[in-house]
């Protein structure tokens, strides 16, 4: 498109988002007009991509990282003609799929969830990342930012992962518009100071008149010619720019325009432009499964191994068998194992350093394309990455995160080493699957489950040898539970996983030495839990009791209480987690000062069934 | 101290590093040793700090970001003659305060805990800012980083905002040791890479041998007469520094000496230096509470008003009262209402931009200062700061944190700016308090009560406005609830808080109309819980129904089952929360999708009753 085509194409999209804000009465039209021209441009004369086929390996991908400005993002896909105007006048409403941040669960040219500011980049990272290391087929990652959200951190752990692995098919477009949402930002339209910080990450870097539509296409051409390094366009633009009333003022962040009508002629009026996007070449999928023979590592019952150690083998073992399985680790491959994969397959091993944000971005990207990515660091710094994993949800995200040396039986490192609020976290997040394993065999087996779930899989990883009590041909369906002691005589079912499962059978056979026979119930499947298992143990036993290495709230003891929320009688229930900050010692000292060691188990568990006797 | 004075310190901190972790059986002797010269030189010719005197408010402030190397901070310790050779080979062990990473709770010379890699130099941020803009008595923070956790985005965060801040007050010290603990780091010895990005970012650099003692002094001495902005000096040296067997080598990370006597021997054996470090100026206490009226704002009955605003009035209104207090905000205080705050007491704000992480950090380092801090954003947004919460709980920091916009209440904007998971995610914090009002008088009661609270606080407010039900003089101890409905015929207990409790109350209308007697019970202290008020209610009608505008894990549901874990039967028990992933619709649209508006909550209440009635 010539100039003058493409002003005209900007002032449509303009229109088109103050139109769509008004029809729902809410909707962020300033800080879509600030970047209608940048976005006229790109889809134009530079994005190549086929609307038809969302699914096409060669398409370029687009990540509208400033989230809220969806009505330029619908507004495009108008004037690409995938969607009507009809549709676009459902903006926000109930039912529709353009919701107020755009989100890919029914919008198929949506790469990836956002609305929470400063992810858009880092999951755009990870785009890249499997269009320059994995797919190979020319494709190039555009992403448009705010500039507000340059404040987060994240965005600078993404800047030094994409300069680092030299991302020259990925483009950050900056509109910066000097206003964030309660005044201006803090570097105004100083795009030397972002230039300055780009570059000192490693990046080439433009500047550019946002509104001159001839400097923006140069400055994508630049971008997709400058080799090794990745590309900012730092675009000066103003907040709802076309409309005197509104433009470059504060206090109009995320409100429709006051008077849309007079906007909308004083922006020339409704257009009705459809441009053809350029289509991508034809690309071959190269990343379809490989399915091999799953040759999953064995060990024998009795052996003492940590089921860390088990997450690397297996993992190693399912990459060989499956071509689409790559693996992310956050500078902690010799504790998570991850280190084992990496030497059996550096190709498709991702080092993320010490950024867990990015991490878990890059594997959402990755998943965007089609891979299947394993991501792990320590579950107390997962934490870190919790907004990421929030909106993976969103997306719809298929990954796996691994979180290793689980609660206080990691022993001397003490408390910020400790995952004791994972399984909390993991468990809140919509559709995930929480899994935490006591032995090699089910850790192998559950990792390899993993690879085929729907939405956010997470794994508890231990950092202790443990005896192994399962053969290797054992199988643990997610949603299971394994019985492990059971009789007819019963009168306590002690749930257990990971750690306290041989807590547990140690406090089993004590109180069994005082008449008291204990049914033993291995939860490995936090979420979704075993149900059945679960309540004819209740009404087995009448007791049950539930041990965990973690925070008392949101781990196993609530997970065990789902099985009872139908309005069924809850049974009798005593839990036993980790209630006090813990320090350093040793990991049978911190277990035993958490009082979820197995004498603990025991006494606690007697105390129960003698109160229910009483009664 | 002269060079050779200070030579001889620096190897007795690496000895006294080596003999603590071979003593532990474990900890980071590499990672003290390349620290050892950087250390020595500030304790004994810059550092001003009464170890005597840990809150003395002249104090310098001495954080170590790089927590593992705690034995080097223990070694410091003992040559400052703060603690005695016996006690640091304690290190480790079960009862000792010398733990594998510094937590303050109790070491009286930790000014926060570490272990968390990139939050030592956020809060220090923080720490920097009470004495820039608050206490104003000079004192200076010294950071002492590893290279490794620059990748954390949090750690350019805190560049922003403490060059932004113009902290001349703030030091980090980075140690370039170019080895993480898997392997190298991505830049290695390359400290220019490090100085361009801090130099982008706005900071003065001095690069250094950080083991040539008399250039380190000199470069602490730059640091000291930099005006305007925060210094990083970045210091090349060699993990294990001294020692020829581990010394810059791979694979040794976290691991104690192979030949412990050796290494000491080769360090030139045990010293006993004890050093006098400088004292502190004289120096007056600014930050005590100047204790006025607390004038808390009063609505009428039947007022419409979001009880986010009343968040914003209340703190104000604190804010006269109290000196102490101080607001944080991250550049959505005209949504959280924050703003009311900062027009009332400009000097006392923090703006913090879109930054979730620094300014729960930020918030960590005044409250370490004895400042009371309130920080607020989206509560959605706040899971992007949850590795900082849970370092907060281990500090034992006395942090108010808020969340607005909670669940799905807000409407169109859709589930990414939904807060669905904080109440599980606060919850599982050690030590913290969660509140969630319903109404403007009792949002206004809880936030000046949070004030006087240990560990974590988390007050959840709402977007939209809702009717005040409280009279202003209605009090609301935390650990309390409210019963709004009760009879001697009640045959369900519905539970609810916030925006669920109007939805409760008329789904009570409804079911009265059927005949059906409900108790409500306003559950604004989510935790701590009133388990005396919710076990009456299990007792007198039998039934409970708890809803919530929360993700069904680890929120009200949850924290009700609390009062019935003691052994007790658990009573019929119904949650209502949000199971689905929301889009984009009007408030009550939302509510009603959700399942857990008045109509929602009437239909599964006359069922649960219904129920109970057939068993």
């Amino acid at each position: 498109m010539n100039t003058s085509e493409l002003v005209e194409l900007a002032q449509q999209l303009r229109v088109d988002s103050v139109r769509a804000s008004a029809a729902a009465g809410s909707g962020h039209p300033t800080s879509s007009m600030s970047a209608a021209d940048l976005t006229a441009v790109l889809l134009a004369n530079h994005l190549r991509y086929d609307f038809d086929r969302p699914a096409h390996p060669g398409n370029d991908r687009f990540v509208l990282s400033k989230g809220h400005a969806s009505p330029l993002l619908y507004a495009a896909y108008k004037a690409a003609g995938a969607i009507e105007d009809g549709e676009l006048l459902t903006f926000r409403k109930l039912g529709s799929r353009l919701e107020g941040h755009p989100t890919p669960r029914q919008v198929p040219w949506v790469e990836t969830a956002t609305g929470s500011l400063g992810q858009g980049l880092p999951i755009g990272v990870g785009i890249a990342l499997a269009g320059k290391r994995l797919d190979r087929v020319g494709y190039r990652v555009w992403v448009l930012c705010g500039d507000s959200e340059l404040a987060e951190g994240s965005v600078w752990e993404a800047a030094e992962h994409a300069a680092y692995e030299h991302l020259d098919n990925l483009t950050a477009i900056v509109d910066v518009n000097r206003l964030g949402q309660r005044g201006p930002t803090r570097h105004g339209h100083d795009l030397d100071a972002y230039a300055r910080r780009f570059q000192a990450f490693g990046w080439h870097t433009v500047e550019v008149d946002g509104h001159d539509v001839d400097a923006v296409d140069r400055a994508y051409a630049e971008a997709r010619s400058t080799a090794g390094q990745p590309t900012v366009i730092l675009a000066r633009t103003l907040k709802g720019k076309g409309v005197e009333a509104v433009q470059d003022r504060e206090g109009l962040h995320g409100k429709p325009l006051p008077e849309p009508d007079e906007a909308v002629a004083e922006l020339g009026g409704e257009r009705d432009i459809r441009i053809h996007v350029h289509e991508p070449p034809a690309a071959r999928v190269l990343h379809a499964v490989r399915a091999g023979h799953l040759d999953l590592p064995r060990w024998e019952k009795g052996e003492e191994v940590a089921t860390r150690n088990a997450y690397g083998e297996a993992l190693a073992a399912l990459g060989t068998g499956r071509g689409d399985i790559v693996a992310l680790d956050g500078e902690v491959g010799d504790s998570t194992r991850a280190e084992f994969f990496a030497k059996e397959h550096p190709e498709r091993y991702f080092e993320c350093y010490i950024a867990e944000q990015q991490m878990v971005a890059a594997a959402v990207g990755l998943a965007a394309r089609g891979w299947v990515p394993y991501a792990a660091t320590f579950a107390a710094f997962l934490t870190r990455a919790h907004d990421f994993v929030r909106m993976a949800a969103v997306s719809g995200a298929g990954i796996n995160l691994v979180g290793s040396h689980a609660g206080v039986a990691i022993g001397q490192d003490g408390p910020s080493q400790m995952g004791l609020e994972d399984l909390a976290m993991m468990r809140a997040v919509h559709g995930s699957t929480v899994l935490y394993p006591c032995d090699a065999n089910q850790t192998a087996q559950l990792v390899a489950a993993m690879a085929g779930l729907e939405g956010v899989r997470y794994l508890r990883t231990s950092r202790g040898d443990s005896p192994v009590i399962y053969g290797p041909d054992e199988e643990f369906p997610v949603g299971g539970s394994k019985v492990l002691r059971a009789s007819d005589r019963d009168r306590l079912t002690v749930v257990a996983a990971g750690v306290t499962v041989h807590e547990a059978l140690a406090a089993a056979d004590a109180l069994d030495r005082d008449g008291i026979q204990v049914r033993v119930v291995d939860l490995y499947s936090v979420k979704p839990v075993d149900r059945s298992t679960l309540r004819r143990a209740a009404e087995d036993t009448g007791c049950l009791l539930t041990v965990e290495d973690h925070r008392e709230e949101g781990g196993i003891g609530d997970a065990v209480l789902d099985a009872f929320l139908d309005g069924r009688p809850v049974p009798r229930l005593v839990r036993l987690a980790v209630r006090r900050m813990p320090g350093s010692a040793s990991p049978d000292q911190q277990l035993h000062t958490a009082g979820i060691d197995a004498a603990s188990i025991a006494a606690a568990g007697k105390l129960l069934v003698e109160e229910a006797v009483v009664r």
